[in-house]
């Protein structure tokens, strides 16, 4: 069983609407001796899940490295942790739910930070970003977005929509030029 | 037993700690026979405590509505909220948990709303707050940030820079001038 891209989303709602390893057999087209080979516990597959999801998101803040624009390539990884976030919700509740042996959340979240630097580091000396915001501060609005709209009728989007005004900012004063930014620098 | 300022963060850590009827009333220096005089269940209190939360949060928006600069106004009242929550979290998982007679989350969320739409509508005219946003979108930034921030060693400080870091915007590309805000508008 190869937890992939087209059966993914499905495993991950089954796997987080609490089905057993014969369930998601069963929706898998395989036999639940094939699963339980690749999963001995339910906590396995979770741990898989959750693990493939962080190195999808790692992986992503590799390849947007490259992009031209360190504006852009931020906050597209931003977007792409809300979005996986998003799709997985549920993920590290259930994780915490199969008790203390599991991969522990400041694991994943210490992977994420490591990943997201390189981008957050660039932007800043773009000065497209304020020199004070640091990637644990980007992280944590995330995940609010996240936990705020989970339990709207349309999650994606509603998250989409708050990201977008955290970028744009509720009420930013006036642009800084660039004696604010240094007064802003040395705070 | 008047639940009021003084004793009421105390209080609210004992309720929300899951401290029993007696245990508050030792605590607050009375009788249990007093506290179940007036509050004949926990969730008589709980309710209690949850509803002079919000109808201070909707004091709070009236006093402000006299501020000159709605700016400041809506900034301080949303910042309110935030301390607010900050100060309650648990307690509406607390309600939760008592069971479905509680007072209802989008009963207080449509009190807070109502309390908090005419400093928008002001801080929206006066151009200092895109047209675009609405009273709903703000109160889920608020709780998403509280969400993120409540297993924090200092929410209140945390919550706090998370709030400042959303008004401010994480990168707001440029300065609205005039047209631009036109443009917005018209989205």
């Amino acid at each position: 069983v190869r937890i992939q891209s087209a059966d993914a989303r499905r495993n991950y709602a089954l796997i987080l609407a609490g089905a057993s390893l014969e369930q998601i057999a069963r929706t898998a087209g395989v036999g639940s001796a094939t699963v339980r080979r690749h999963f001995p516990t339910r906590l396995a597959l979770l741990e898989t899940v959750s693990r493939k999801r962080i190195e999808e998101l790692c992986g992503r803040a590799h390849e947007l490295a490259d992009t031209a624009d360190s504006r852009v390539a931020l906050l597209q990884w931003l977007s792409d942790v809300i979005a996986s976030s998003v799709r997985s919700r549920g993920l590290a509740a259930a994780l915490a739910l199969e008790g203390p042996g599991s991969m522990d959340e400041s694991t994943c979240s210490a992977a994420l930070e490591d990943a997201g630097t390189p981008l957050l580091d660039r932007a800043i000396q773009d000065g497209v970003m304020a020199s004070h915001v640091t990637i644990d501060d980007l992280i944590t609005l995330m995940v609010g977005i996240v936990l705020a709209t989970e339990h709207h009728p349309e999650p994606a989007t509603e998250a989409d929509r708050m990201f977008q005004l955290t970028v744009a900012g509720l009420s930013p004063q006036r642009c800084l030029d660039d004696a604010d930014r240094a007064t802003v620098s040395r705070e």
